[in-house]
């Protein structure tokens, strides 16, 4: 018989997108689905990034450099200085991705049978990440009682063994939202360099912080060689599929290492850079647009579930999500009976259930994930069917 | 001390790409250099297929669907049957470049320590895509006295063990240029049959056959769950930076796996999707014009190179590559030597050692690869420069 590897039948399905067929037949059925599941944008793209694609004038659609374009990478580091993180464009390597950046730090620094340390609830893809470098995933949890700030260090050297190899954050936090703070960061790099291990900081949603100031592991201080960046224009341009990310390190070696896996994927998308290279000359304003949009919209999500009966949400400091504990048994089947079951006034709304966020298993099972990617009208919309939804589910929860 | 993993240190440097430091001091120098040793190609992008870029009016450049956008994938199912290829689109997952379908496919079906037989010499990301994912390549040889033909099946015999899950064959070849016959195809199908293995095949250069007829191992009867099909609009349509490609097959557990990959990374880039798209609708003759040019150039470089002292070049039937044996003892040492010491006219040419093609060390070391994707002008120089260079390496070569 032919056979699937194990890694491939380890490989997590999606959670985010498990839902999928259940909202696809509720909208065949009529019904209007708020998607609050995922993290797609609808703020448009930058009009002079989508028009620099659209004006450019090559003929040959050309492999770029393996690290990306050269003069992306110069204006890169121009970006990055405006949030104090001072690099030289060769210590940048272009990405397919976020997603790119976050496997070849992997891959370059762990083997197989290595683990990472990752406090919960986290983004479900380093699962799969992880699955694919062979790398086991250590949860440390965090919890909705004190907003998911991170959990104590304590926590975290109960969980380290010889085969601790990195810390993964995501900072602001997707899913939770959670900014940390300037403590919380020394915290970590006391414990990196006690223990001799990278910092991989997921950074992707850096422009969005709402509260406090975002603190970037490449401010921290002594752990230049700790220290991985991995970066994404993705939510920063509302730019998801234009497939740019970015590693950032001054450690030369891990950047040899990661450059020899960029050398056999050729080149990172070239339509996408010309866009993100574009993007830097946007004006110093942008982000406050956006943010203020964003802001106001988290505003809006948190008065709206805190006022619901037995809902606990913490107001989160950036990104663009938050988790809320539901007074249901099982959010899993609650998400799902959303799209089946209930409607109110011919609308619904599609949340992802939090479980599949967490490494415990058991955990968050009465919490989902709400990212506030729509307009203020539609989010009061999809409230307004949550809330009723909750009472009819109440009534009838078994 | 913070590590590098052992698959970092494992990792291959590119073949193609050592060199590169030469050739830029070369440049440096005010030399002209040929570049024969990549396979970028010069032939310009159809307008069409920019222009589909150019003309989009989206607002937001959305992730797409993680197996690619559905339109696309429809379309491509058109293309596939103009070249007896009959597939449903279901069965076709869109990748980042054919890189991603090669590391995707190796993912889904071998585990760490899985054996998978290559042809030698072969593509030698192979090896990048091997060492990430903890496969073992082993090659079976093929030799350039008979033009690069595929080994014996007993060749392919001798090196089956109870962890080959899997042939890669590259058809027609990079970087032989070696298009497989329909007997060849046969024996294939045989092996893989009798020992239950995948057969993944790279068909890169489809569209580029001079002589004889291109047979897909998805024209092979009986062994639709044993086929994978890697795949890329990269050459086909002089689209290398567009990092499209993708993965076709009828085994719905490898599909299933495949599509879990390719969640955790989200989407393919979305920009070249539309290029992709649009690229099915180019007239029917577009291919024609394309290998009447590359059929010119391999006519021209081969007659070039055969008549040259102690050269010897099969005439291969596909892809832009040949492969040709040089009178020198060492083609590293000579290839750098272009670069660093030789030049005519003040020019020379860039060539690629085949020894980085080849997994068994010491072969192929008086052999390099040479791309035919230069004007028929600039291979006569190139031409010029190399028949020169080989009477003076001769008559100091140590």
């Amino acid at each position: 018989m032919l056979t699937i590897s194990n890694r491939g039948n380890l490989m997590p399905p999606s959670p985010i997108r498990k839902l999928v067929p259940y909202a696809e037949a509720a909208k065949k059925r009529g019904i209007k689905v708020y998607h609050l599941n995922i993290g797609q944008p609808d703020i448009e793209t930058p009009k002079p990034i989508l028009d620099a694609v659209r004006n450019s004038d090559f003929k040959v659609l050309e492999y770029s450099h393996s690290a990306g374009n050269e003069s992306y990478r110069r204006k890169l580091v121009t970006y990055y200085k405006t949030v104090g993180i001072d690099v030289d464009y060769n210590q940048i390597i272009i990405t397919t991705g976020g997603s790119e950046a976050i496997l070849f730090g992997m891959m370059a620094c762990l083997d197989a049978g290595d683990e990472v340390i990752i406090p919960e609830p986290f983004y479900a893809n380093y699962n799969g990440f992880a699955v694919a470098a062979g790398v086991t995933v250590v949860p440390v949890t965090s919890v909705i009682e004190n907003g998911f700030g991170l959990p104590a260090m304590e926590e975290f050297e109960k969980k380290i063994t010889p085969k601790t190899k990195a810390i993964i954050i995501c900072n602001p936090n997707n899913p939770t939202g959670y900014l940390y703070t300037k403590e919380e960061m020394e915290a970590l790099r006391q414990i990196i360099l006690k223990y001799n291990l990278y910092l991989f900081s997921d950074e992707a949603y850096r422009e969005f912080c709402y509260e406090g100031t975002h603190i970037s592991a490449m401010h921290l201080n002594g752990v230049d060689e700790n220290v991985i960046l991995m970066d994404t224009i993705s939510k920063r341009y509302s730019a998801c599929g234009g497939r740019i990310g970015a590693l950032v390190t001054k450690n030369k070696l891990v950047l040899d290492a990661v450059m020899k896996f960029a050398q056999a994927r050729l080149s990172p998308p070239s339509f996408a850079q010309i866009a993100a290279e574009a993007a830097i000359d946007l004006p110093p304003d942008y982000f406050n647009t956006t943010k203020a949009e964003y802001k106001a919209r988290r505003d809006l999500i948190v008065k709206r579930l805190v006022a619901m009966d037995g809902v606990v949400c913490p107001n989160p400091g950036g990104a663009f999500y938050v988790i809320a504990q539901l007074p249901v048994n099982d959010a899993d089947i609650f998400c799902q009976w959303l799209l089946e079951k209930f409607e109110y006034q011919q609308q619904t709304v599609m949340l992802a259930p939090a479980s599949g966020f967490y490494g415990t298993a058991g955990l968050g099972k009465k919490e989902v994930r709400l990212a506030y990617v729509l307009n203020l009208n539609d989010i009061n919309a999809a409230m307004d069917c949550l809330e009723k939804a909750l009472l009819v589910y109440s009534q009838n929860q078994p």
